[in-house]
């Protein structure tokens, strides 16, 4: 299978930086049996990459794309230099904030007619060379970002070097995305971390009331807060947008609580409608495959704390022929057991309950 | 097994409302020996309760206890006629918020010495009378609320009751317990619903690229609106206090931006400041069994999205004797496949990558 047979994208493709996205563009490219060659400052990270079959760490004259997978902070710089250094190639990147990257390559030099920029949307629980997979695109979500002056060929090129690497590429200019990522991911960053911030100061017992919306709520605080201040100073328009939007939404709230408080008991249908909204707006969140018309149902199954009890769960499933969706277990405070709720597609709800019930199996509710 | 050889509570007990918590509390009395009695405005409810085997519908002249297990709007009037009803009984319930519902029974004649608040943190995946279970409460945490004038013996038997239940007692102050779930729920709630209440207006396109962070941020505002504005309005005050901490943060964080957008770079400390005091308030939450000092590790796997794939899964680990502790699926659009997170205690994780490498998982990560 040829590169011309796949439709892959024409090689040969240069890509500076050989990190986990780097190294695992290359790799995907390999995998279409597109030439690829790499660069990085770090010999070691190249040498980790090349020892992995990602391409030749030769140099090349004339590539026909420039993938810029290097960090956030340098990708405006090494884009700029590199379409200079190849006045012929495509051009584009991996950062997740566009509109500045772009905004600054271009005042850098670079060539306004072949610059795309690239957002693959994947993993992230691994980094570095050692770490890049094949397949880390594979079905995932690459937003392109062109400008009115980026050439057709050009978009296209980049466009095939989404779908070479096995993911679906979605067109959006450079300010929908930074609005759409300030919307679905910073922002909630930004909030997980102030609600979190709040947990420092309370009382022990406080926190061991917590459940499990607590935990949900605050796993992003984790985060590591040297990435995300990169990112959310390259995007500090578009949040500041959205958390605008919020902070009034949070002060009608207060304001309304504070007249609860003082025995004002009309205040209460703001609250109402904050809550409404959220919940509607919740629904909008598209489902597991994107398609926000497939409700799964859930069917809940106590299941005791120890080895291999939750694979007869799922063995149990699989024997029934029953595909599980998604898997939640609840954190029960110190207890050897837990609730797992599982999620199904609705015509297989009550053969999945059927099928526990009849292995012996605490099922707890469908809804 | 009698109830005295088991430290059970003595009965008889009245259970005052016969829905999901009530009868559970009869269940679970009922399996420890207890003699219980119900009652409930709705007979269909009494008559499911009863027919469940929670005890007797029959009328009690001198209960030891009277548990009141009736919607929060009700609880205090509740409260308040059932220790004039009997004069001589422990009086408790099992409202979620706490201060303003024993203020209101006391004002309203309910004798404080016989007053014991109750709030045990159990289940939800269901309700009504058909959906209790004896076990709802086993291991849960139950927090108990005395004031200064509550008697000893009459809190020592609020306390029987949760032990008896298989509860966990929690003594804390109304205003601590207030304070508690103002922080740990009902905050957590109000900036759930906000944030997801931005998403109303918000292109299709952009919502498309939400990620976990979002779901897991916005899960919970798909709660029932009309439960949390009871909740919000009674405990008001608690949950200003701490909504009115987070929105300070937010607009640190917010102000920071703007300044950041219009170019002043020096303001990424503040930002840095929160998302650091995030990720230690983070920390603070306890693991799944309520140690803080066990942190699980991390190993994804890469599981394609087929029936009995994760059964396959989760029996390699129970052959290999690992207890899983926690599992995340993460959502790929539009993929069928999905990288599976398992938390195992550290010193498993590496028998446990050993165990799924040599069946032919593809291991992702282990952190």
């Amino acid at each position: 299978m040829t590169a011309q047979q796949t439709g892959a994208v024409a090689g040969p493709v240069l890509v500076i930086g050989a990190g986990l996205i780097g190294t695992s563009i290359a790799l995907a490219l390999v995998r279409a049996g597109v030439e690829v060659h790499l660069r990085d400052v770090d010999p070691e990270q190249l040498a980790t990459a090349i020892a992995r079959g990602a391409g030749s760490a030769a140099p090349v004259d004339a590539p026909t794309l420039v993938a810029v997978a290097v960090p956030p902070r340098f990708a405006a710089d090494v884009l700029a230099a590199a379409s200079q250094e190849f006045p012929t190639s495509t051009i584009t990147d991996v950062t997740s904030v566009k509109g500045p990257v772009l905004k600054r390559a271009l005042a850098r030099g670079a060539d306004p007619a072949r610059l795309v920029g690239g957002h693959p949307m994947a993993g992230r629980e691994v980094s570095g060379a050692a770490g890049a997979r094949k397949d880390l695109f594979d079905d995932r979500l690459w937003i392109l970002t062109s400008t009115d002056e980026t050439g057709v060929a050009h978009q296209g090129r980049a466009r095939q070097l989404a779908t070479t690497c096995g993911a679906v590429p979605v067109l959006m200019s450079a300010a929908e995305h930074d609005q759409a990522v300030a919307l679905v991911s910073h922002t909630p960053q930004v909030l997980s971390s102030a609600l979190a911030a709040q947990l420092l100061p309370a009382h022990e017992q406080s926190i061991a009331v917590a459940g499990q919306g607590l935990r949900d709520m605050t796993r992003i605080a984790a985060s590591d807060s040297g990435l995300w201040v990169d990112i959310l100073t390259q995007n500090a328009g578009p949040v500041s947008v959205v958390l605008t939007g919020v902070i009034h939404e949070l002060q009608e709230v207060l304001h309304a609580l504070q007249e609860l408080a003082n025995g004002d008991i009309d205040h209460d249908e703001i609250i109402d409608a904050t809550l409404k909204a959220g919940a509607k707006g919740r629904s909008r969140i598209p489902g597991k495959h994107g398609n926000p018309d497939l409700d799964f149902a859930e069917v809940a199954v106590m299941v005791e704390d120890k080895p291999g009890e939750l694979a007869r769960l799922f063995v149990a499933a699989g024997e029934a022929r029953i595909n599980l969706e998604d898997v939640r277990i609840e954190h029960v405070l110190g207890r050897p057991s837990g609730l797992v709720e599982l999620s199904v597609r609705p015509e297989t709800a009550e053969p999945l309950v059927a099928a526990l019930t009849a292995r012996g199996f605490d099922v707890r509710g469908q809804a």
